[in-house]
């Protein structure tokens, strides 16, 4: 595991399904454009074609090695020819689960010159930059949950979130820490403590807790449903938002949207203490309709690409390569251009 | 029970807490002029102030009176002086689940006029008129959940989302319903069926066999998190959404967001088998930090007054309001009224 800048980055790549490959090799060129150290990739074929060839989704085998690598890139998984969830849940959360990626980092930023759903100039006039800290590893995404009498007028299905305060403390300190890190130190929970009492009872009181010992970092609550409101009428107002899984699903989705589209939204899945690599992927999937055209925007997955330079300590790098994409966004306008192009136009900016 | 249009109409009247008892005074005075019923009003003092003075919620007495009344008409509940959730659960929420409201109708529509958040040229240039169908007595707001160890660092937290056939069955047909009534005929069933995949598998199920006795309806689905990009970048793609309580609540905040804001979104929590009173109020909340002022947009409760027409069987009324209703916006600008005078307004339009 690497935990700070070094000569080589032993990276393990996980292009996916879909559009997947081709915004991963993007992120590829980038990183080779951006990064003094010696790239060693190992490719892992993995998703629906394995999966239907092998009936593999993550061997433990594959598992295991993931583990040996300084990070991971992963492109997007899940395909329509496989039933919901398998990819889903035995590769995407399996790795998100095993590698205890408690982190699930999503910036949303707007930037200068991308055009956004929003009437900007009202609601937003001093632009957006928030970023989610989302739980990883908890909430309804464990998979706790049941059917009984399936197929029958009695069918009954549950679905349980199951949330510690081991699990809520450690992302809400990740949490304060960042918002202590950001000129604004802000940051707001978000669940809905009104209605899921238990939980919310726990999130709230961490935050309080852990908020002792960021004094200088303020609080603020918002009721998930409030939060997709404010997202879109005052999404200014964020700085950090820390939330659980489900939550945290849906409102980075609204936040990528609100900032440009998932076309350019990144994010991580962090494992703080690098007990295990952490994996970077674009928050968009596999988009089976436009896959093999050149038609994927590969921009979140090149600025996921400098969120893993980030984590590794190569901060300077990571800086350039935000500062290309954002060169290239402003310049954008409305032309059309194929996933290389926009790949080779940010790493030519590098150059 | 009324089942249809009668010369009275008994109602029950909770204004609540905040700007409650204020936007149902204007909600009470449009009622009045629209309607040739008989309006026979019984206010019950239930809330925030209710709750201190005496410990009650809602005294089982009450409910039982609630029972005997054509229908409830809600201001809105909550105060920052009362425990989180205790007045949204113990009142509100037992309301909805005792008299079984299981069709939670949550209508949006950009009124022409109304100035929102999107920049709407772009990304709705055919209007939003979508109708929520959210179901009002299952999923995560059943209470079902627990805490273990509270306050020592092994603590945990459970919700339990319980989902049953009988429960998504009767939603989802009422959605199928309402679909088939409307132009587009279209029905989206928003979920996460890839991470939960029980109640996913529940839901699905459900809508592909209850679709069979409606062949005319197109369907269509759309997991929670890409739903609230598209209700911002695409609302329009929309018809008809049916989806679980919490998933509801959260895109019926965004799709009120995107919509013109809460100050006009209504709602019905109806009881389609009349085995109870159904209850019609806004979707905001008491707003503390305005109440007593005069700003509230009593706008919201007015055409929830005009759901609750409908529900009584008086659509032309019902239709009068929200012709009312419609012309007011679309002379509204940005005139600065007090709740009194868009009450007066919106009444004055319908003499
Ligand atoms: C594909 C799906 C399991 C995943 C999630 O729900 O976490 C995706 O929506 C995401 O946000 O990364
Ligand atoms: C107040 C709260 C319990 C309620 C809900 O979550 O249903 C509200 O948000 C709503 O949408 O009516």
């Amino acid at each position: 595991m690497s935990t700070g800048a070094r000569d080589s980055i032993d990276l393990a790549v996980i292009g996916g399904d879909g559009i997947g490959p081709e915004v991963v090799a993007e992120g590829l060129k980038v990183l080779e454009a951006a990064s003094d150290a010696k790239v060693n990739r190992t490719e892992y074929d993995l998703g629906a074609r394995r999966w239907h060839e092998t009936g593999e989704t993550l061997p433990d085998s594959v598992l295991q090695e993931l583990r040996g690598h300084d990070a991971i890139l992963l492109g997007a998984i899940g395909d329509p020819s496989v039933p919901s969830g398998v990819l889903e849940r035995e590769l995407l959360l399996r790795i998100r689960f095993e590698l205890d990626h408690y982190v699930n980092l999503r910036p949303a930023r707007l930037h200068p010159g991308v055009i956004t759903p929003l009437a900007v100039d009202r609601v937003a006039p001093d632009g957006v930059d928030l970023v989610v800290v989302r739980e990883g590893t908890e909430g309804p995404y464990t998979g706790n949950g049941g059917a009984l009498r399936v197929g029958t007028p009695a069918e009954l299905a549950t679905e349980v979130s199951v949330n510690t305060r081991f699990g809520a403390e450690r992302v809400v300190r990740d949490a304060f820490a960042r918002a202590q890190a950001r000129p604004r130190k802000h940051l707001t929970l978000v669940h809905k403590h009104n209605v899921l009492r238990y939980a919310g009872h726990l999130w709230r009181r961490t935050v309080e807790e852990v908020g002792t010992e960021f004094p200088d970092v303020e609080t603020a609550y918002a009721h998930v449903d409030a939060a997709t409101m404010y997202l879109v009428q005052d999404p200014g107002r964020f700085d950090v938002i820390v939330t659980d899984n489900l939550f945290g699903d849906i409102i980075t989705d609204l936040a990528a949207a609100v900032t440009g589209g998932i076309g350019l939204a990144a994010s991580g899945n962090i494992n703080p203490d690098r007990s295990a690599p952490s994996m970077f992927e674009p928050v968009h999937g596999s988009a089976p309709d436009i896959a093999g055209q050149g038609k994927a925007d590969p921009t979140a997955t090149i600025l996921s690409v400098a969120m893993l330079l980030t984590h590794l300590g190569r901060t300077q790098e990571a800086a350039r390569i935000e500062r290309a994409v954002a060169g290239d966004l402003s310049d954008r306008r409305n032309a059309v251009r194929t996933t290389g192009e926009v790949g080779d136009a940010i790493a030519s900016r590098l150059a």
